[in-house]
């Protein structure tokens, strides 16, 4: 008596991840992992976070301890609507909602607008964790083509032309799995689409502070108010452990997702949203940003130059300036995943490409490799052997 | 553009609820609330909760704040093995998972096992909280008939007869909104009658450790171990707002619950999980818990006398032994709703019992009382109060 004949429909085509799977082997000892998507412990705010603790304590008393609204902790909706102000998104506290990472949105929002069948455009490659939140609701993926510098809209047009989109989804900046960035100028082109389609865009937006060179772009919410939901967190730029993420919305949207949210968890835990809001209210987060960038951005720029240096010229990496990913192509014919095998062997580890695509043939030659959780001198040795495999793989 | 052609139909069966609208009043200035359901912040152990957080950021370091796995924190999971070995229920360590809050289990549970139209086993009446996780997955909802011992287990017996059930939810110890005990004799009935038609049974258990008279009665998970997803949660004995639930369940059932909530917000809060840990292992739930009875064991007794002493006898009180609810059927043809209209213009609120039927004509006569939220005197008073609503609307 297992229960299996009790599963839903919705179930049965979720089925267990491959890629979780195909990573069970990272965690073995000895192994260098550039497979993960995790902030490094040494971005955390760890000298303030016991003075965090007290003041809140003192500050709140019981009251970060007991139920709260689903909407959120006041407080920090308030801190929020300052920090999206200076992201240039206008939201007023009570139009911010606080949910359980941005993970708790994007299941949400599938959760109020996904009839089984109903079709999501996606980029190609997309997010992952966006995929597992979407999956249980049985949607149709429609995939949008993606160059160097991310979505490119003429193919988000055709496909709000040739189909009835539910939503788009979309990683506009420091794209996981890519690190890519939509320039400015396709901003306002998609901005013009999705008003022109009265289409509705979830921006996914949870790396944006960690620019480590180049010119800030500010997101699509900003340029199409209207038709945005914009998701966020501050797994990225405090501590992800704590499950904070946050999103302001088109009002009936928004009213929604914190009706479901409601029957999800009733709310985010009072005392890590208390936390955050002194976090922000202090200026901790001002403070500590630069420390996470002098950080991450030494990181990244030792595995560009690695790659440049060892991996075959034919191997081409996406231009990124910042986030938490590095993406590189190889030519056609190279089955990444084989390269992964090999390179398992010879103890380090990355994602195969593939696994971020909706189409399973699509992404064969491609590969995400993560520079946060290694030092510069693991990483510089791991794309080293790395770029062995390729050329032994290559020229064999 | 509101984006309403866009909500999903699971949406659109929702609506907003009726209890929502009605409860708005509540907080208005000078009101006294029974109609909440939350726990008295007096019970939460805030005296130790400054060195907890100590202990935890000394212990753990920046653990606490990364990314944990989706399964739970070990730490937690080692400590509830003890906890619930304590209740009598045998399960190793990662046999248990942790939740944000009981109501991210029973959102789970729903998603895995209801497609649309499938039949699940409800008490009538029963928790509200349960109803709104179980609603987005469109089940069809079949009653089970109670009394003050709760559910009936020929009606049970019954209905697994004559219908194909998904699963049955019960809240068996000092049910919400009921405050009643399924006894002994009826556990075993009913772990019978679920072991002969292979039923699974959802049991919630939130309120088990707020007994303040009687015996102790083992949860049902006990004497029906493979028929059994058992929830439970720490809202009730360490505090709500750090939203910690957990469960464990048969092994199929168990491991698609993680996998379902990887999709809906990765894991639960590394720091709440570790410093219900740490409250936990450092014995302070033993040390804390007598404090919570004495303060709840006086409030539920002068509920209990003042109801004796002012409500027409025709007004039945259910027996109950704990948790943090009184259950009160006026005779037929009373209107509960009208007596609570009555009573918001004299300052007193409670949740007028239909809310908490599948079946909207019934419960019509019926009321719930929470008393952990005011003082014995405060409880005396409103009680008084709405004594005299009910003579009134009784004799006019």
């Amino acid at each position: 008596m297992d229960f299996k004949n009790l599963l839903a429909e919705r179930t049965s085509v979720m089925g267990a991840s491959a890629i979780r799977e195909i990573l069970k082997v990272v965690s073995q000892p000895g192994m260098v992992s550039l497979a993960g998507g995790i902030p490094a412990p040494q971005s955390f705010p760890m000298s303030i976070i016991k003075g965090l603790t007290e003041k809140v304590i003192k500050k709140y008393s019981s009251g970060a301890f007991q139920y709260d609204l689903t909407e959120g902790f006041m407080p920090l909706q308030e801190q929020l609507s300052i920090l999206l102000s200076q992201r240039g998104i206008k939201a007023e506290p009570d139009e911010i909602n606080i949910s359980s990472g941005s993970q708790g949105v994007l299941d949400a929002v599938a959760k109020i607008l996904i009839s089984k069948g109903d079709k999501i455009a996606v980029e190609a490659p997309t997010y992952l964790g966006a995929i597992s939140a979407f999956n249980p609701y049985q949607p149709k993926y429609i995939r949008m083509d993606t160059d160097d510098y991310g979505l490119i809209p003429k193919s988000l047009d055709k496909i709000l032309l040739e189909h009835e989109i539910k939503f788009i989804y979309l990683v506009p900046t420091f794209q996981n799995p890519t690190g890519r960035t939509i320039p400015m100028n396709r901003r306002e082109q998609i901005a013009q689409i999705i008003i022109k389609h009265k289409a509705l865009l979830v921006e996914d937006d949870p790396y944006s502070a960690l620019r480590y060179k180049g010119e800030y772009v500010p997101s699509i919410k900003t340029l199409a108010p209207l038709n945005v939901v914009y998701v966020s967190t501050l797994s990225k730029i405090f501590a992800p452990g704590l499950r904070l993420g946050f999103f302001t919305a088109p009002e009936l949207i928004r009213k929604w997702l914190v009706l479901v949210k409601q029957g999800t968890d009733l709310h985010t835990s009072t005392f890590n949203q208390a936390l955050a809001a002194e976090y922000l209210e202090g200026g901790y987060l001002k403070q500590h940003l630069p420390t996470i960038l002098d950080l991450y951005k030494p990181k990244q720029e030792a595995m560009l130059n690695a790659i440049n240096r060892y991996f075959p010229k034919e191997f081409k990496c996406s231009p990124s300036e910042g986030g938490m990913f590095l993406w590189v192509e190889g030519p056609k014919g190279v089955d990444m995943e084989k390269i992964y095998f090999k390179a398992l062997e010879k103890k380090v580890a990355f994602v195969p490409g593939r696994f971020f695509y909706t189409n399973s043939n699509e992404g064969i030659e491609t590969m995400r490799l993560n520079y946060t959780m290694s030092d510069e001198k693991t990483i510089d040795n791991a794309i080293k052997t790395l770029g062995d495999v390729m050329q032994e793989e290559q020229y064999r």
